[in-house]
């Protein structure tokens, strides 16, 4: 089956990138309860806490991955996101002593802007809304010959992600089936690579933000309309060509989630077992927990807690 | 040396703790870090996520233990608390479907009283301070017949804490030093008892607060002023009397850590490691942090992440 995995996501290819990171990031646990302590009728649950990560999300292990893969220009390496990607370029570059620039739309709020500036970037704000940002920052990369990065579509950035499934197979092997919440994808394909169809894979995205589940129905990757409450981190219009090629093969199911269980997932995360993350990491749990997603009896499920990238006080709800 | 070990203590006792408490408690991560994942120059900083636990703080263990040892009365358990020790009792009370009391005295806050009573405690407000509060609670107990619990002095409550520690001897041995926060003194006590002088344990105490630390000064257990901004977790007046014993053998060194480096500590632990922790979880990084202790390069040391019961809201500062 791996004869199906596109360029650089062969299985040699992410074993050499756990060997180029692992300096970089950090193993982050993999927290194994009986589904009865989560008040699910499963054997198992795995929770890889990858918001725990360097920049608190998995995004840092692609962007490490891709600017160890690569030569690095001096003028560094360059970025369209105001999201967790941005923050994983800012902080890989920071790491690694190079300059790094880093694109936003005028709608990117100041506090995105303090925190990346924070972290040493250069930030541009230009355009309205994202892909004119996106278009600036590749304009700009033509100029300067910095490193283009992108949030999810390059092979190295993928081939990072994968990392993280590695890291679950090495703690007893992998699940019966892993839970991946869903944007522009390259998580999804990074832990779909990786797994090969050798357990099931499968994708929970927002109601309000379903690229896969709009590529699925309409045989092709095709711009979606993007809103609610993890538009933050699963913002993507359009699921990445990569994520797409591997999911065909490897990627099990779909599912969708409304705002309501995302948020009411995201918060009893921190009331019942005190980790904070963002709506995004929410998801995989929501899906068990609103019964979306319905494992056997037997099964061991692991979940992908892919982010914490959120203002603690959002936690702070009356009980 | 174990013949120095309380009633109580003994290394059989701590292990039957260990099975009778397992289908209550979650076992929790321990996280493996290189020391420079840190900003340390150590080999390794093992991080045991125990604010992770049942009720958000280590003290489920201690409770479910006492009360799964002992016959419980129809009148339930009673406690005067309004920290994490009232918490987990009620929360264990709940779980095993028995009736729960809990003294506080005026100056509880009225957010504490509300999370106590939506976990279904009775909720007894009585007494200027908590020596008041319990007095009332003694009282109570002789009325009601119901099982008295202490928030540290109990030889079943410090054999609960013991498994945390056993949980992390599981995972590759035990370190050469292990780091813990001192109140009253149930969570150094059990750890302690199950290391026995085969590591280093550590105690790390606020300055406003140095139960154990005024102790060993006066050579017995004295009362102290408590104050400042962990006293919400480690505001005992005194050591308790089992810590007292167990330390004298079994504990190295007791640290004193400023209000303000465990406040950055704190922050730091959300900041660049998405842990969202109490004052009091924060102490032994802190002491770490601010070189308090400073182990040698070559050691492996565990710290012990006691508490997350924090209102997320004091962790959103600016960068």
């Amino acid at each position: 089956m791996t004869a199906s995995l596109p360029t650089g996501l062969d299985p040699s290819s992410l074993q050499a990138a756990r060997g180029r990171i692992a300096a970089d990031v950090r193993r982050t646990p993999l927290w194994r309860l009986p589904g009865a302590a989560l008040g699910l009728d499963v054997a198992e649950v795995a929770l890889k806490l990858e918001h725990l990560q360097v920049g608190g999300s998995f995004k840092a292990r692609g962007m490490f991955n891709r600017m160890r893969s690569l030569p690095l220009p001096a003028a560094g390496v360059v970025i369209a996101s105001g999201g967790n990607a941005g923050i994983a370029v800012a902080t890989a570059a920071r790491a690694m002593g190079v300059p790094c620039e880093v694109f936003l739309p005028e709608l990117a709020s100041p506090a995105k802007r303090q925190a990346l500036a924070a972290l040493g970037a250069r930030v541009v704000v230009q355009g309205a809304v994202y892909v004119e940002a996106f278009e600036a920052c590749v304009a700009r990369q033509r100029d300067s010959g910095a490193l283009l990065m992108h949030a999810y579509d390059q092979p190295e950035v993928v081939a990072g992600a994968a990392t993280l499934a590695a890291e679950i197979e090495d703690e007893g092997g992998l699940p019966d089936r892993v839970l991946v919440s869903v944007g522009g994808g390259g998580l999804i394909a990074g832990v779909a690579a990786w797994c090969a169809g050798r357990c099931r894979v499968e994708a929970l995205e927002p109601e309000r933000a379903p690229t896969l589940h709009a590529a699925r129905a309409a045989g092709q990757p095709v711009d979606v309309d993007v809103s609610g409450v993890a538009a933050d981190s699963l913002g993507a219009r359009r699921i990445g060509q990569i994520a797409w090629d591997v999911s065909q093969h490897f990627v099990s199911d779909a599912h969708l989630l409304s705002d309501d269980d995302i948020r009411q997932a995201q918060l009893r995360m921190w009331r019942e077992f005190r980790l904070a993350v963002e709506p995004a990491a929410a998801l995989p749990l929501a899906a068990l927990w609103s019964g979306v997603v319905r494992p056997a009896p037997h099964e061991c499920v692991a979940v992908v807690v892919c982010g914490g990238n959120v203002d603690p006080s959002t936690l702070s709800v009356a009980p």
